[in-house]
């Protein structure tokens, strides 16, 4: 299993570069006084379909060789990584295949298809979705960009922090949300090796801490069942990116329910951006952590802002 | 009637900047292919307070003399305005009397509260608001800031758009939402000032259409009960306003109120930040005169971002 390093994070982010958006770092003087410490918001939400994961797939279909770049890339997902491996197959002249569940909603639908996708319906199982997948990657000989069990896709999210620390080069300690450690592992990577002294922490909904449980034990643990509104942090981490956090990454914080929605609100309120609830989830570990971040110069990965405006939870 | 200059406006933009943001002017590829012409956001969201109301009422409080600043100011509103002079008060080491109904919402006393400013409650009837305001200015010797009937108020306000014209010096088209008139009083003296061959474009709300009504018939026409979910934008404009306006503007287009809130549905989806119904007036007229807009570089003030997350209406 060969880990990603900071050399490959900044290879990958000198490919991508005239893709992607160099996404601002916004800091609000209202926050640092509520939470006493100085924030700095590397916001993802602003990136090219509205979430960081446009830089993974970006590295991982710009990483492709000629032969497979003729027969496109296959993912199965309904969230962000669909769509951003959608725009970034489009943006390459290449072919995306994606998978996804025949009930996944409709705007969801739409999008991914707006990026000029192919999309293959499938049962909402896991077992279906990952059969599907393999029988478009023999039938089309499509290479399968998995959303975080990747390296040119962990290389790709590592390039936010990147950037987050070349415009801050005093930060105490990074904070990004864990699903499948995609980007946890792309961040501790870079921010360990740029900055040996800082503190990396992972941010997890309680209602789906099975990064803190594998973190703890040693043992990686699969989420079962987890019901929270970060509907991006729903995935268990892989083989790899369990390896990367258990080396690079300090604490994970668990963050309630109630604290991550109403983090999101007051970053809507106070901030006027818009969050989804899995970038929420870096502000709600510092909220229910007061002591932990005291007198810190804090950099949260905001991670993207795709959020169902009929269903918000307030 | 002294009607401002741009001279007004750079002396106010020297005075106060070392007090406001830099507001930012985004820009989102996606809205420029969706309306087929080049957009710029000057993001008044952004602005302390959340709203432009920031820039006039800074400039009016560091225009006061000695001994006006010693007897503060006092203002009626519940609204940006109130919260925007208690702010500047602050920073200025003078007092801010605000005149509110008692039927303020709390949040909005709140806030205003927050700011240190001190409330008088009145009946929510503007003579019982104009008789309140007039025993105070009496009893304190405090200063009337009026949101928008004032000279000061007005250059401050025009502030925003003489940065936008220093950002993009290529506007054809520069489009600000009329309530009262004072940030289109300020944004079409500094427009027509900077580059003569500019065109100059109100943005109301049908339901409350007074200065499209003035502007027709070169009459000035108070509102009666306007009723529209842009509520910045229920007030009259008054003759100082009306003046600048028939000068300055080349016409105002209305809004109706269901692309009012589509349009700010559809900021907040694709470009991921808060703005107020007011504000999203401007995109509103855009995309109900897509002829007239096609092709040109317009600059859109977006007046604030103050939303009762509560209360939204999708």
């Amino acid at each position: 299993m060969t880990l990603p390093t900071l050399s490959d994070i900044k290879a990958a982010h000198k490919r991508i570069k005239p893709f992607i958006h160099r996404t601002p770092v916004l800091t609000s003087q209202q926050l640092n006084r509520i939470f006493d410490c100085r924030l700095f918001f590397k916001c993802e939400n602003f990136q090219k379909v509205g979430a960081f994961k446009f830089r993974g797939a970006t590295n991982a279909v710009m990483s492709l060789n000629k032969s497979q770049k003729k027969n496109g890339v296959v993912t199965h997902s309904s969230g962000n990584h669909a769509a951003a491996l959608a725009l970034a197959a489009s943006m390459n002249d290449t072919k995306a295949f994606i998978v996804m569940p025949e009930n996944a909603p409709s705007v969801k639908k739409d999008a991914v298809a707006g990026y000029g996708a192919i999309i293959t319906f499938c049962k909402p199982t896991l077992e279906s979705r990952e059969r599907t997948c393999r029988s478009i990657m023999e039938k089309e000989g499509a290479t399968l960009v998995h959303p975080y069990d990747n390296f040119n896709v962990i290389c790709g999210q590592g390039t936010a922090s990147l950037e987050l620390l070349e415009d801050h080069n005093d930060l105490d300690i990074i904070v990004a949300p864990i699903g499948g450690g995609g980007l946890m592992s792309g961040t501790s990577t870079c921010a360990k090796e740029i900055r040996e002294k800082i503190t990396v922490i992972g941010a997890e909904p309680l209602n789906a801490n099975d990064a803190w449980k594998s973190f703890r034990t040693g043992v990686l643990t699969p989420s079962v069942n987890p019901l929270t509104i970060a509907d991006g942090l729903l995935t268990s981490l892989s083989e790899l990116t369990f390896s990367i956090i258990r080396r690079n990454v300090d604490d994970i914080f668990t963050a309630k329910e109630e604290s991550i929605i109403s983090s999101m609100m007051m970053v809507w309120q106070r901030m006027k951006i818009i969050i989804e609830p899995s970038s929420a989830t870096v502000l709600a570990v510092i909220k229910e952590n007061p002591d932990f971040f005291r007198g810190k110069n804090v950099g949260l990965i905001i991670s993207g802002g795709n959020v169902d405006l009929k269903k918000l939870p307030f």
